[in-house]
């Protein structure tokens, strides 16, 4: 077995019949970040020693007959918005630099390593998590694994381009408006957004707490589908956490079959904005799954606007005494958005808040007649480092705030979605969203590992 | 009996055993209206046709052996926010009469007629349900019974009036801010302020969405129960409405017994600014139960605060067009205030939401160690008529905005209060609140019944 290529599960089984040990596997891992970090810049901060540790003590667990979990010896990372004990959380931000270090790791790494995870740091991202690029105007740019002079997207820009690279089989990294999908997407990796609320936030900066979630990226559907699983669950911690639902995914997963689900394609406003090679891939997708059926999911163009809204409102909230105090040390393309955040009227964010319910209600009436939706993840692929412009639909319209321009629309909701990777030979790769009702995460999960099966997605 | 007199549960009684007829009861309600109605002002609108009509179907129910429910025959009123199908919601505002007729009853006002009750007609309030005072700019001032110089309090004013003149046993209203409360407060009667999404709102014209209850006001402990009782559970016309729970209401009144309760009065905020007379009126309760215990409800000033905020947010966005449209037709003593909310930034009413969660997590901690705790209603008795300022601490105050001094910070976070009346001879009515943790209203009509037995209360 190539460790390097191997998923998550693949390496966890070969660590606890000792075909390898956590401690090779870790230093494996820092190898191939050492080697190539330097020109990706996914990293901010290494672990080397305390994941070198942990590594051993599931060595001696293993040597004593114990099972270390269903990710022994798996290394992973995760977005700096998560609090890693004795680190100091920066949510890709100069100001929180100077704060004290986190006394507790937050409750998804905590479940991780106690399914057996290594850490072995912290990843790049947007500032406080407002941007689809990673071009972070203090801690560098992530570039694309696929092609070093273009963006990995974000704002978990760092989480999607370690899979990329095969520096490390899994992250975590968090989605407001794509923050998941736009760089898994971009970077050709699995990126699973799951239902609001479903996964603990507890220890995780948050950036927009009504659009906040966070979830993991990985190299095979088995792999997103064992993180969440590990994932999931009630926290004390973090009162929007939803309980832990019987969620039988493996089971389901084990099934491969997509008899009996309705699947259909997003029509109107989910073509309208996507490139040629965006609609082909959707194309592509619905044909291996003989998907013809469409839906419309109506006024997405103004769920859009008011996610854009309330992530303002929110997020100039959250950090309204550093921009009154000191604006000069904000990221200059975070610190105007929150800046004109600071000043839209409350009238706004309550319409904004009001027309969500409204558009929720509207959304699960299409779910009464089908089960799983497909859209375009990005309308195109990753553009490059510094690229103002995109054309789209004929028109030249700014990247920054339009790679989410499929993404808002559905987390604006909080419904479970998962970006699946299209790697094309000769070409960036692209991703499909798959879209359930909330707390249907099973079905999407279902639908990707027959794609993966059928051998359409790969990595 | 006296049918003015009666309460609604001793009318409906009565009713059900053939000593008076619903035709009568209803007969003699509409009556007293038209006799003292035109001094009061406690109705905008009399509905004695189809009053006369239900009161004869259920003569005709019960003759033939059905029975037509707890409150057969009881008439009643609503405040005019409530739909009444066939005739147009005013919600106290000039605009709105140009609306199309509603075309089916609120939820609550089906509800009560299902259970027998007939309504004669709707009440006066104050524009919108922003105010404390029911001088309507609009449809004139409700007249305060014990003293026609002074006001009924607001923005309930009519409902609270109606049961404090006779005119009816029975009325519903609402609270935002202490709408039930105050009005309940000044006239001597019983008002009720349910938990936050216990009670139906479908039918209910809204002024501000996250703080809206409604509730009944009565003359008797049982009849704010019975009432109760009828208007709660599930409703799908209302997606706030919580599921109907095991109230078990009137056997906890059987009961009569407080023993067990844990009963604290409010310290601190809620002595400052209350006037000697309203400490006093608390204190005797106080004696009658046997409680000396305080308890601190931290934060009560932000709580008001923030009540004020999302007040005015919400408020504002639910008019903002006709507010830009035709601000010359609303109240001015409403549009201002509409007005002024509307200009607050996002970021002021984010950090209020904030703020309730906190608050929200400390007053529950209170409700560990006790579960009753009393409060005076209003800081003062009713204020004359054009009465603008008072003297409270020995400052000079505003009277319109600080009549919900001691509601705003309960209702803030939904907490079920009930109004008790305080009646004393050749003084104006007092009311004490007493406060119980959501859902706990059986706990407060508990200690409403032992005090209503002891005597302490009078309407």
């Amino acid at each position: 077995m190539s460790l390097e290529q191997a998923d998550a599960v693949a390496i966890a089984a070969a660590v606890r019949e000792g075909k390898v040990s956590a401690v090779e596997v870790t230093k494996a891992a820092l190898q191939r970040i050492a080697a190539r970090d330097n020109e990706l810049n996914c990293f901010t901060t290494i672990t080397a020693d305390t994941a070198s540790r942990d590594a051993e003590r599931i060595d001696r667990e293993i040597a004593q007959g114990k099972n270390p979990g269903c990710l022994a010896g798996v290394p992973f990372a995760v977005k700096n918005l998560f609090d890693i004990a004795g680190l100091t959380t920066l949510a890709g931000a100069k100001i929180n630099a100077e704060n004290p270090p986190a006394t507790q790791d937050a409750t998804a790494i905590a479940r991780l390593k106690q399914a057996g995870a290594v850490l072995v740091g912290a990843l790049n991202m947007d500032e406080y998590a407002y941007g689809f690029v990673t071009e972070n105007f203090h801690y560098g740019t992530t570039h694309n694994p696929h092609d070093l002079k273009r963006i990995a997207g974000g704002s978990s820009g760092g989480s999607a381009a370690a899979i990329a690279a095969n520096l490390v089989p899994l992250t975590l990294g968090s989605d407001t408006n794509g923050s998941i999908r736009v760089p898994g997407a971009l970077c050709g990796v699995y990126g699973l957004k799951p239902t609001y609320g479903r996964l603990s936030r507890a220890g995780v900066a948050l950036f927009s707490n009504s659009l906040d979630h966070i979830g993991p990226f990985a190299r095979s559907v088995r792999d997103i589908t064992t993180a969440f699983d590990v994932l999931q669950g009630e926290d004390e911690r973090d009162p929007v956490c939803t309980k832990r639902l019987q969620s039988q995914m493996l089971d389901a997963m084990s099934r491969q079959s997509i008899e009996n689900l309705r699947i259909a394609i997003a029509g109107d406003y989910f073509e309208k904005g996507a490139s040629p090679e965006a609609l082909e891939a959707v194309q592509n997708i619905a044909d291996a799954l003989g998907v013809t059926q469409y839906v419309t999911i109506p006024e997405a163009h103004r769920a859009r606007a008011a996610a854009f809204v309330i992530t303002a409102c929110e997020g100039a909230n959250l950090h309204l005494e550093k921009l009154r105090l000191r604006p000069q040390d904000f990221d200059p393309a975070t610190r105007d958005r929150f800046l004109a955040g600071a000043l839209i009227p409350s009238s706004w964010y309550i319409q904004a808040q009001r027309f969500r319910r409204w558009y929720r209600d509207k959304v699960r009436e299409i779910f009464q007649k089908v089960d799983v939706i497909l859209a375009p993840t990005t309308p195109i692929s990753a553009p490059f480092i510094g690229q103002e412009t995109m054309i789209l639909d004929g028109e030249e319209i700014l990247v920054r705030p339009h790679l989410g321009l499929f993404t808002q629309p559905l987390s604006f909701i909080g419904l479970p979605v998962l970006s699946v990777p299209i790697v094309r030979p000769n070409a960036l790769p692209l991703g499909i969203q798959l879209i359930a009702a909330p707390y249907n995460e099973a079905l999407i999960l279902r639908v990707a590992s027959v794609l993966e099966a059928k051998g359409v997605l790969c990595v």
